[in-house]
């Protein structure tokens, strides 16, 4: 497999750290998104939303979407299951990976960042406050969500789980906009015993080929 | 089961499709967004994020976030199917899913519209071309992958499936701000074609208790 990503997406973070998880080997392309490789001809051919991540799974399939691409890999590749096999849970574990998926990263993405700059003449200050904003509503509901399951390891259970596939990525963005994690203790300690784990410190930023170019 | 609903919240009439397509019986629960019915006490101790829907499911089961629950509903109820057998086009399905639910719904969200408006002094004409940049993008590369199936019915194959019930209601949200939808053929064709569907035309805002009660 070949997945096309870029070190500081959280979309294609999510997609390394679950091939890791289910031990699958693939290569990784960089596509350096501030240089603009995404909206490349050569790269709107294998990704027409000119986003990262896409996985080539071979044979020509070419999947895009990283909540897709998970439930693809999911499907597939069933052993280090990332979904409950309890269906509700599965559901409280899907409803998880959906506030970050869709409540927090998307109005946090840089191509909006670029709008607000662009487009509203937002300044530095005005996206600080625009990502703090977003990051920690969202966080709010994961850190009580989390908390109905206070024994656990995980975000959802003593395994990692598509939660967590999305929480670390998105802890990892928060840091780096300096968001005072104290507020969310339950999901600080997730994020530190994740990362204890290989598959998910081998998915991070600072281990990527692009990473160490840069 | 019961829906908490909002007429014209997209994420709500997603579920309400689904929940038709499949005929279930629910009941619906109207949650006054526009008078924060959703930040009352009584709503967040059923969906502590404040958001619409909810999906009371019965016996205390209680699900949030519009993916999640259409997912528990195609796992649960898997007559009238959602998603293709088939497990690569499965994985086309779930990504136009996600082009709407990621890349276009939560940036034109109404709470993201308050931001803009309250913390960045947006005005009207502001938020009507944020509005247009983001359907018009992600519409854009709805059109596309729908055309590669040239010569089916609906977004994916010839029955309705998650792609649709999600494009619905996009489209019904920008037709209400008037963007042109003639740049999207393809996209508009499938709209008038589901909403001769009985699922999907009572499942529209204008057939909603809230609706006709406002």
């Amino acid at each position: 497999m070949v997945l096309y990503s870029y070190y500081r997406s959280s979309a294609a973070f999510r997609v390394r750290i679950a091939l890791n998880l289910k031990a699958i080997k693939y290569e990784t392309v960089p596509v350096n998104l501030l240089e603009g490789e995404h909206r490349r001809l050569e790269y709107l051919r294998i990704n027409s939303q000119g986003l990262v991540p896409t996985l080539d799974a071979g044979d020509g399939l070419l999947l895009t979407q990283s909540p897709a691409i998970l439930e693809w890999l999911e499907g597939q590749y069933p052993d280090s299951a990332l979904l409950p096999s309890e269906v509700n849970q599965r559901a409280l574990v899907r409803s998880l990976c959906s506030i970050i998926a869709c409540d927090i990263h998307p109005i946090c993405n840089l191509r909006v960042l670029n709008y607000l700059r662009d487009a509203l003449n937002g300044g530095d200050d005005q996206k600080i406050a625009w990502i703090h904003h977003w990051i920690k509503e969202g966080f709010c509901s994961i850190e009580k969500a989390i908390a109905e399951n206070e024994t656990t390891r995980f975000s959802m259970g003593d395994e990692p789980t598509l939660a967590d596939v999305y929480l670390i990525p998105q802890v990892y963005n928060a840091l780096r906009f300096n968001i005072e994690m104290s507020e969310f203790p339950k999901i600080l300690n997730i994020y530190h015993r994740c990362l204890e784990l290989p598959a998910f410190k081998h998915a991070s930023p600072e281990e990527q080929a692009d990473f160490l170019q840069h």
